[in-house]
């Protein structure tokens, strides 16, 4: 008889469980439920940096998707029953973190906060907490550089202590029912097996060593001294923060009673320690050593892993290196875009183009993929939504240049493309200059497997193959082969990952004629990447349109 | 009784005649009609640069807008007879040469070029010539720097010998089927007069002066040793040019009896040179010294006019400096940018941008027009059709920064409007650094007379109180100014604009909030319009983006 696993995947908008057949990784059933507050589940405000999540949306999807999947599994194999099913593990977006009580509630759930944005989840891309980033980068560099070099050189205001600090400077009263701070990766975890009280809880490396400059080579969590430094109170909280954090496929306890009840699965069964989404997807991609995963969604992660063996650079720009963070007994090294998929979403929601490739993302792909690299004389910065690796810089906005008067949409939302293809060779150069080579690419998520022209272009813009993993839920099936150790199917992630995880057959290789134009492109992107990206680049940009017409010559041939 | 003259006024896609009271410049009938030959009157190819119309589209526009006119001056008016009508002038869009045969006739009307596009009239807006304006610029610089002083350093795509030495090169049938080339503006009198024949031909100022770097200092067109060197062939039609050029308010000859019978009016009426539109726009909007008149159409023409008595610079960057282009008695001075309402029409048209702005200038305008200064976050540069004034590089494109994931179209189309108000600002700047005061603007055409948002965008923009021309059909009135000089009611032009022209009540003045705020964006435009449009720059633009950031911020106080 197999054994099963179940994965949680929480996304931006929805949530999604799958049953994950270990012997296999082979998906039995799934089920998404979108987050019913606010809109796409992201609770609204006038503010656009700001973007909150209620944590109900977390529990009430927990207890909806792994209901159905189980009903679903039975449905789709008729030998398939719950107590083949040997453990949870659960992935998130982060840094999510969530304020709780003394108690372990989330302020959230109390009358008083309950329509209190600052009480909710502080969703990865609220960017409301710039101005703390920047304060707690620049004490960083003065008193404890260390920090800076594991994450890239800039503490980021989508991460943990950014928002805590924002919190804690514009909503006083938050911050002091606040008994202590978890992420929503955490959190979940511990709510379904009774641990969500302080002194029960646990944390996984991933959250913390990635985005709260957690890491066991200083004990932990920043040192008290330079929280003071950064305010008073928040070196107070460090005590109530947990301690020791674990990594994935360890267990954090097990499932209650209630929450078996509510799943309609037996009590009992562990549950693995919580990751963020993109670290899992690398997981349930098959990353190794060599293999970069790119989880393309509504922004991008590009993950690498090193054996701890191998002494590594502290590459600048990278969103953070941190030991057992992907799989455990190895470095995890996270790169990324903050808006790929987000950007192309803008395109189509908000500027909604008309003419004949109105309204929908196939419509314009179509059109799209029918131009010549180079031919839409466009080129444009993928930074809508400012730029994590390798510039690590959230006041950083979009650009579009090349346009004339017969410029279309469908040549905008190519040069969109492109721009997110340009900026994920920025991070694999960038990788490779540290001498961590990147020998091969599988790519995950949504895009990946449903846009052949986007994974087209980054073919050719890398000039490298894109594979494509077989899961078209990598994230999921990621916290299924962690529940895979979890439950003792497997005595290692990578042993799991081995049977659970393939690619598709497809892969997209680089067209050499695309190549030649791109890599023209990309020297005019780089340029203009440096001339607003850095303080050290130096010239002008008189080239640039003009360059630009003679390849769209060229490319109308 | 009051005498009537007729202004016709050859627009980028219609044509219009006026009838006007030369007492008091009352328009007393007005009638256009639209091209009918391609897409509003452009014929239609694939290669965007090219623009090209047929000369058909001229007669029959003439023919039928001036019944039209006139049946509507009886119906408004019932003491009017066309037995008042002393004159016509002839505005026409330009440099719009066409090539003829030894009969005066365009090889547009024989058979064998009927579908060749190289024997239309080559609009004004044709970018196919880049090459041959930067070689014919080139060869100037090197030998005959004295040619480029007059037109602002850098010879034209748009302009006549560019296009004809790009004819030459590319349609070299058409080429030796030409006897000689004359502009549109030349052309329409000559054929209402009968004297379309090239040794009866008689020529304007304006568009030799502006466009075919003619001037009286060295005796009219380029000497032929310059012209050898552009191209034999080129040299050998200097000889078949008309080689003296007159003033508006002068008379090319009498209205024919076909012509006559045509437009129904009395056959031997006098008709005036012709002048480009934009300058009789000027002239009908009233210019004199310290009034620069911007024609606000598709594009924008800048005009200024400086006694001959007065000592002017070479001003760098202008279109033209050319005695009595404008004026009878003043130089004239052109500036202008390359697309003004038809970046706006892009937006619309192509781009579509849909939401509750759809499709409409007027609906993304009264969103636009909600916005305050800043608030957007964007920057744009106003070169989709490349830059005239100051820069002189058709090889120049759009730009939009500042983009974010929740930029929308009507944020986007108030970037555009900003844009040109910063390229308009940028121009004023660049005659008042020659000593070229602008104590006075008004302003005329469409967008003038239908867009108080962009007027006060203006305003606010360059600090100045914009007016604005009382005729609305400026461009059509200044035609029959003319017509009135010709026609013996007035002595000279000024005298009669005295009389026929002026301006509106509502004067749009500086709104000091704003002119604060866009104190600060210019500043940035300036930046980025230096990086990208000049050699001579150096630095980067880092701050850009931050700084709209912090101004939206302050925007949105």
């Amino acid at each position: 008889m197999p054994k099963y696993t179940i994965g949680l995947d929480y996304g931006t908008n929805s949530v999604r469980a799958v049953v994950v057949n270990t012997v296999n990784g082979k998906e039995v059933a799934s089920s998404a439920w979108k987050y019913e507050h606010g809109c796409d589940g992201i609770l609204l405000s006038d503010d656009p940096n700001l973007a909150r999540q209620d944590p109900a949306d977390y529990l009430k999807g927990a207890e909806t998707t792994v209901r159905r999947a189980l009903a679903g599994a039975k449905r789709n194999n008729k030998y398939f029953s719950v107590d083949q099913v040997v453990a949870l593990g659960v992935g998130t977006t982060g840094s999510t973190p969530i304020p709780l009580n003394r108690q372990g509630q989330p302020l959230a759930f109390q009358k008083r906060f309950e329509d209190n944005l600052a009480a909710m989840a502080w969703l990865w891309k609220d960017h409301t907490s710039a101005g703390e980033a920047e304060f707690i980068t620049n004490e960083a560099r003065k008193m404890r550089p260390q920090y800076l070099a594991k994450c890239g050189g800039t503490y980021s205001s989508e991460w943990f202590f950014s928002k805590i600090l924002h919190c804690l400077r514009t909503s006083p009263k938050v911050f002091e029912a606040a008994y202590t701070w978890v992420e929503a990766a955490d959190w979940i975890p511990a709510v379904l097996t009774g641990t969500d009280e302080p002194d029960k809880l646990s944390i996984g490396i991933c959250a913390a060593g990635h985005k709260a400059m957690y890491s066991d080579e200083w004990g932990g969590y920043p040192d008290e001294k330079f929280l003071l430094r950064l305010d008073r109170k928040l070196a107070g909280l460090r005590s109530r923060l947990v301690s020791k954090a674990k990594t994935i496929g360890q267990s954090v306890g097990e499932l209650t009673e209630e929450w078996a009840k509510r799943m309609k699965l037996p009590a009992g069964l562990p549950v693995s320690v919580g990751a963020f989404d993109a670290h899992l997807g690398a997981v349930g991609s098959g990353i190794k050593p060599g293999t970069m995963v790119k989880i393309l969604g509504t922004s991008t992660c590009d993950m690498m892993v090193v054996p701890t063996s191998q002494r590594i650079a502290n590459v600048p720009g990278l969103c953070g290196i941190v030991t057992g963070s992907v799989v455990p007994g190895f470095v995890g090294l996270e790169a990324g875009q903050s808006a790929v998929g987000d950007i192309f979403n803008w395109f189509v929601n908000y500027i909604a183009p008309g003419g004949k490739t109105a309204g929908s993302h196939s419509a314009l792909t179509k059109e799209a993929a029918s131009l010549a690299p180079g031919e839409s004389g466009l080129l444009a910065l993928d930074w809508n939504n400012g730029n994590r690796t390798v510039l690590i810089d959230p006041k950083l906005t979009g650009l579009v240049l090349g346009q004339t008067l017969h410029t279309t949409p469908a040549e905008i939302y190519r040069a969109l493309v492109e721009a997110t293809a340009f900026g994920a060779l920025t991070i694999i150069n960038r990788f490779e200059q540290y001498n961590i080579k990147v020998e091969d690419i599988v790519n995950c998520g949504g895009i990946a497997g449903k846009n052949p022209m986007v994974m087209q272009i980054y073919a050719d813009v890398t000039n490298r193959p894109m594979k494509i993993a077989k899961s078209s839920q990598a994230c999921a099936l990621g916290a299924a082969v962690a529940a895979a150790v979890t439950g003792g199917v497997y005595p290692t992630v990578p042993a799991a990952q081995e049977a659970m995880t393939g690619l598709k057959r497809k892969v997209y290789k680089p067209n050499p004629k695309a190549v030649a134009v791109y890599k023209k492109l990309y020297l005019l992107y780089k340029q203009i990447h440096d001339c607003f990206g850095t303080t050290s680049w130096k010239g002008n940009c008189h080239n640039v349109m003009k360059e630009l017409l003679e390849i769209r010559t060229q490319a109308r041939g």
